[in-house]
């Protein structure tokens, strides 16, 4: 299939190279001309606008938006609007908060225009290893875009195959889903990234604790000098725990034992934020996702506030000092 | 009543001199002359040895020891045991940790010493207020004792009368009470504790949140710079949640708006670990309590060294780089 | 002074009724003609619908709206908004969402109607004890409208003084704050709530774990039957955790020892949830204000869907059976 | 090598046969004389008792024990320390609390006996994938034990290869590690455990989120049905949470789409438990693990006496009403 892909960032190139390798033709649109001329270099149609991508293809149209969430996704899209025809496709694959989506949908459906978000996982690695996508739309349109999803996605490969999946779509054995209609591929994406946060921090937590206990505040005869590179690695064969974030571990435990090449002052991306708003809208209790994401915010920050009125109140009653030096 | 006060530092002394003014004899007994010499000069016996103190009084000799928890109270009460007679009676007014507790208990009732353990809450506010006293032993003793826990206890005060409690115990609403068997006193306080450290965390944490109101991270339309003083003070006055740890707010922001003068390096005492401990045993979930433990645990450290395996694996799966500097 | 209550529920009443203890006229206004009689009894005017209302007040006039936040708050505003002059002066005293004030007071602001919200909390008991009160809006109306505030507030009352408060805001000690622009009333107010959820949580969860040390499950002599209703009562009494909400523990529970005629399936107002999501929007971790809100979801649902997937995980990894009767 | 294995259940019985498909001798002992036949029939010789078992074997002896942790384990180990000789071996392939190893290596070292802790993980699943195992013990032993470990470790395996190793023991590459002196394998292991319930938890409340959004009590128009096993199913190729656990719950949701043959009352075994303890001695923060410990306790209550406490302050301040029915 032809379709454009506005956005040539790191997801975005990597998204038209897998899809130019599996046949697809692709009409490039970056604001850096230079990153458009790379792509082109590889096969792509260069596009110099979004009036001249939108002139580069034919109705019914599919652009794949590829940028930052927020104004850079939601500016284009309704520039783009005004050059579109009904039955034309915007794709936004970007990390847009799915409520937005549901919005942008309605708004486009009055021009006819239809729209369709893909969450996708894989970070760096989606060009080697296919994307994982989880996609919201109409069925149709959906429907419609399953070469470019089939494409994109990492197929059975070499993962075991699950059993009674004989009834259930065959899609997500390859990889990618319809999550029924706009919104939902970004939402199970949010939820994604929220359980991402929760299994990143209980690595985080027990690696905390085996490092912990060569701590000289323990006795003598109760410390031990584990080799964390190694439990790392002894994990991924076998154990019960085993998985590709830990591999991760492993790999950054290996190449520097300890981390200390690392800031520890941990970012977040909206997602966490919106995967607690998600729970606390449906009254579901989600201590652990939660934990995790105010790990985060904890690691930012020296001492808060709320520590010094705890020294405050301790002073209060007890005549603890924890003055400041 | 007669009775020996071993260990005389802040709360020793503030009990001491509590009892006396009650018309109690003590037998003040400390490793410093000084301070038993201090002591001495506002009308207590002084005593130059366990020993001294053993021969000072007469049977059912009453030895309140008020020491350090851990190798002070253990050793002490192991020397004076060797001492003393059948029914004479050793009070542990420490931190003892309640399985102390039973097993001393144990022990010397092989030789017919009989073992009160009592948890005291009032901090150096004490002296003035009374203090809060859970006991635990076995019912004659603590019957017996009470004169002297009657004049420690801040007693009716010019705190309500709660309804219904014709039929229950009248001591509690003096302030003290008898919890059950040796180590049901200081299980009570060191519920207590527990309690406390989830209190004062959720003050921290809601004032934290006022504070972060004013962050010029937000829109400016988004942002009040609350006087954090005024709030403190304003909720000691018919809210919901004033309190007495809520008075200790009011004090500390009143003094020190922005809390400058504290460190906000929190430490712990044993006893908020030993509540977890003991609703682990229970299959009680405590999340408040524990996270309230966790946020002091953190509040001592720059950066975990899980802060920065999440930063590995960030940079493993996304390229993102949080690199020390 | 002359105002308008609109909404004569319990705490729209409450407060009409200490008005006009202090002087203040009330016209009153509900939906239930009844209930506006009964007011009128103890000397309000009785007005018969909005418009009435408007008719009754002279310019600059004083409206207190009194009811549930959200549509009934929102239209009722919007309608009064349109009787309204120059100058006059909505005071929303509910549960609103505070941006919703910054919103409203905007829209007003156009007409130039001016806005103020008051958060207040002390319940049922606030006729008897005074309303704490935090306002929002600008300094001259709230200036303005001081003697109705000074009225309603708990006032000195016994409380003990704060000391180094001679610079600060007098206000505050009377049991009301000027908190800022419109929003930032209702913003203090939605984090006491959070803080109240947070301290009953830190109760709930100690009573929990001495109740649970009773438990067969424990080792005889490691087993306590400890007087609930007498800990909280002894509490109460030189504790470093006394507080008002103990009170109200100590009275529940004198009155059922087991707390056997209580559901124990816990709602929870907007505020909880709203405070958390300022905690996430400033990037504060408030661990243990969210650990309390997801305590009241768990609270009202028997197995969540979660806790299948563990049974069906354990299962699948160590044939554990965890299966449904 | 010739080795005995004491306690033919599941894991005993796996390990056996996995050794001797290596070319292994085993000594087969258990309870059950049937049992013990079963593993006759496949290569083992029999043993009839624990002196038995001993007298079938040579110096240095080496024994595996494979019992449940505590008393069976410790009485074993305690009986067959009576039949053994200076040098021989006694491993304990159990789920020993760690601290439990330390003191009993200590006294087996009296006697001149060497003790060697392995924790291993891989479950049901470990005869054919192999298992991992982290080893405690003094060096020359688990040298000397190493064709043991290596013929049941799972090997390279098609694992990816972990860059920067080749200073790193390669034994961790095939799946088994020397973590330390006794105690050190099992605390690697109850480390392990603990992350297992962390990340178990974090896919559990994803889950949880993602069934929410089809709750009515949601606007229609933010309302999704999401196909759950699908969701595993995808998550499972290409996506940053990839794992193991994950493979479990696709396999868990294919077969029982709602999980309703799941009771939701999860169990939990010490070493969630032990995690936590070893935090609160080290002073981290583990807030997701305890979280994660905490769902379960939780899961397996219909309500606590905190809620029916939450209950009664709610009804003491606001009069809210939560009876029971």
């Amino acid at each position: 299939m032809r379709l454009a892909m506005i956005g040539l960032g790191r997801m975005g190139a990597g998204i038209s190279r897998r899809l130019m390798q599996h046949g697809h033709e692709i009409v490039g649109y970056d604001r850096s001309a230079e990153t458009v001329q790379k792509l082109a270099e590889d096969g792509a149609t260069a596009a110099s606008s979004l009036e001249d991508v939108v002139a580069r293809l034919e109705a019914p149209r599919i652009l794949w938006v590829m940028l930052p969430a927020g104004a850079p996704t939601e500016d284009t899209i309704a520039e783009l609007a005004g050059h579109l025809s009904p039955g034309d496709i915007i794709i936004d694959g970007g990390n847009t908060f799915y409520k937005d989506d549901i919005r942008r949908a309605k708004e486009l459906a009055d021009k006819q225009i239809r729209y369709v978000d893909v969450g996708t996982s894989g970070g760096v690695w989606g060009l080697e290893r296919g994307f994982c996508m989880m996609i919201g739309g109409d069925k149709d349109t959906v429907d419609l875009l399953d070469p470019i999803f089939d494409a994109l996605a990492p197929g059975y490969g070499t993962v075991a195959r699950t059993p009674s999946r004989d009834t259930l779509d065959p899609r997500a054995e390859k990889g990618y889903m319809h999550a029924g209609p706009a919104g939902a591929g970004h939402f199970v994406k949010m939820v994604h990234n929220g359980i991402e946060y929760g299994l990143m921090q209980a690595y985080a937590e027990g690696f905390d604790v085996l490092k912990g206990k060569s701590s000289d505040k323990l006795n003598e005869d109760q410390r031990f000098d584990i080799s964390l590179p190694d439990v790392a690695e002894v994990w991924r064969r076998g154990s019960v725990i085993s998985s590709w974030l830990l591999d991760l571990c492993a790999i950054g435990l290996a190449k520097d034992h300890m981390l200390e090449g690392y800031s520890g002052h941990v970012a977040d991306s909206g997602e966490g934020k919106w995967t607690i708003e998600a729970a606390m809208e449906e009254a579901v209790p989600a201590n652990v996702l939660t934990a995790a994401l105010y790990a985060r915010y904890r690691s930012r920050v020296d001492t808060t506030f709320g520590d010094k009125l705890l020294s405050a109140m301790r002073f209060g009653f007890g005549g603890h000092v924890e003055t400041a030096q």
